[in-house]
């Protein structure tokens, strides 16, 4: 930068050197196509003035923006994880020598004229999607575009295979593994506390089938109930059904830290000790779950693998490799106190 | 976009009306240079086509990136309030038919090559900073180079005037008006905690002056403690030492959320009863502010106002304008019902 604040332009650089805007564009460009001694020159003047080149002038050269775009949610509940999420997805892209461009969308069909205007008007070159939902129309629609993308999240097609390359995380295997340590500390009555139908996704739908099958392994029966929405009152008004049974449940895997929050509330309301009377468990590892009274025991995402695993699968997805299963980390604490050994 | 999911070029618009592709520019960065007729033909290829001006080409016209730079702190207790900051800035910056960007820098001197990098490489035509720390180094410096901003928060500078423009809560204003309102409600003995000199911000040292001005002008004398980290551990054995007074508070003003959380858990751990035994208040109306039994009672901050303010100021601010203070909000909840009337 010159000391007004200016950026060097590559017109002055030219001028320096004694040459054309175009010749000092390919030295930068397409250096192969410059002869050596004009190379040099160029290159002389542009470490004297401290030349950066434009990224417009480069991305016009190249046709690519440099920028991958990633669409803000709008939903709060998320708002808990996907912060940590963000930081890491902006360092992943800038590893690449690129920037992420945030933008916001309204949900579903409506939504894709965004994506549309971004990638026509050569803003970005490609997506990062999250928050994604069941037969979510974003994948379908920019893979029929040949638009370059990856999904943090699976989006359980009914028919055929997810399209474009997808990073999740194991919620099968993670709430499955809680059944089974939840059962090794005693516990033979374990509920679930999922989202409703109107505000179904199939990581909800993933995580139950995990928690069913690591009842049915172990021959427990469990009852699962559902929250109305993607709140804490939501999860307190399931949570109360469950706790109103003849025979309660003793434990209760939530399918996040925010409904575990609120099953957590109601099983205090109740007069009744959370990791004592009422085990209670939650998935993200957010703020959340160190803010509660005892802490919460959780599953933790690896988020900085799936951030650069997103950003290697949107340059190099391999030809058979459409998607990358990540495994979850259980977090023990006071919640349901897993790592003591403990008979009940 | 045409069927293959390509992008229309500007060469397509200008084979297809029969001109030069300069020609095809000027009508777009500067019509007034084209005379009638062509302006006609090729606005009408450019209809017929869907062509949609690259931003690049746009850009290096008229030498805009058209992206707005914001930097992600890393500070987790932050994240609660910033996440639903930038979704509003986000939304802010793109009424205005820009975009965001957003990148990662580190804390001080060090991430001052990021910004400038930045702007030499024209990514970016200016930044919105946040998470603005008592001599913040990035204002001056920006402020020096001519580049445009405008700051979510003050800097406090020990003197002279905060450069470039700014807007910030009124902090002050808030916490004298909780006292106000505790001592309405019968409280003699009101506390503060709040960050500790490690993790000084100006922020926190204004709504300490706001929470002791309260207290001098109705002839309280109150104990203020400080959190040696940002962290509700911190924030919990900060509390400890208060309760731990022979003539303990009967409420505390935290300076955030996340604080205010730890010392509602000392508040438990002690069996006393938060909004009965300890009134506690908190900053952010952030999501833990539900999360907590009974919820927190704490100051909302006018984030859409702030977030179209700051953009607002970008392109702008009038002379005399270089900062402006908006009002929080008290939000009373279960752990200081200030809305009940109750005496003590």
């Amino acid at each position: 930068m010159t000391e007004r604040g200016q950026a060097v332009t590559l017109r002055q650089v030219a001028a320096h050197a004694g040459v054309s805007r175009q010749t000092v564009s390919n030295v930068i460009n397409a250096p192969q196509r410059v002869d050596p001694v004009t190379l040099a020159k160029v290159r002389s003047a542009i470490e004297a003035l401290g030349y950066q080149p434009s990224r417009t002038a480069r991305s016009l050269a190249t046709r690519q923006a440099g920028l991958i775009g990633y669409c803000l949610a709008g939903l709060p509940g998320h708002s808990l994880y996907m912060d940590q999420f963000l930081h890491a997805l902006t360092e992943a892209v800038e590893e690449t020598g690129r920037h992420m461009l945030l933008f916001t969308a309204p949900d579903g069909d409506q939504g894709l004229t965004t994506y549309a205007n971004l990638i026509a008007q050569r803003t970005v070159d490609a997506f990062i999607l999250s928050d994604t939902v069941d037969e979510d129309p974003r994948h379908e629609w920019l893979a029929g575009r040949g638009v370059r993308f990856a999904s943090f999240g699976r989006t359980w097609p009914r028919q055929g295979e997810q399209p474009g390359p997808w990073v999740d995380v194991d919620g099968f295997a993670a709430c499955a593994e809680l059944v089974t340590r939840l059962h090794a500390a005693g516990h033979r009555r374990i509920a679930f506390v999922g989202w409703g139908k109107r505000v179904m996704m199939g990581a909800g739908a993933d995580r139950l089938r995990g928690w069913e099958a690591g009842c049915r392994r172990l021959g427990l029966s469990g009852r699962a109930v559902y929250s109305d929405s993607d709140s804490m009152d939501g999860a307190a008004h399931a949570a109360a059904a469950l706790l109103d049974d003849p025979e309660p449940p003793t434990a209760i895997v939530a399918v996040s830290d925010l409904l575990a929050v609120g099953v957590l509330s109601e099983v205090r309301r109740r007069g009744l000790r959370p990791g004592h009377d009422v085990w209670v468990t939650g998935f993200d590892d957010s703020l959340l779950a160190t803010s509660v009274e005892g802490g919460l025991t959780t599953v933790r995402q690896p988020t900085a693998e799936i951030a650069s695993t997103l950003v290697r699968l949107i340059d190099n997805a391999g030809p058979a490799e459409t998607g990358v299963l990540l495994t979850g980390r259980i977090v023990a604490r006071g919640s349901a106190p897993l790592d003591q050994l403990q008979q009940r």
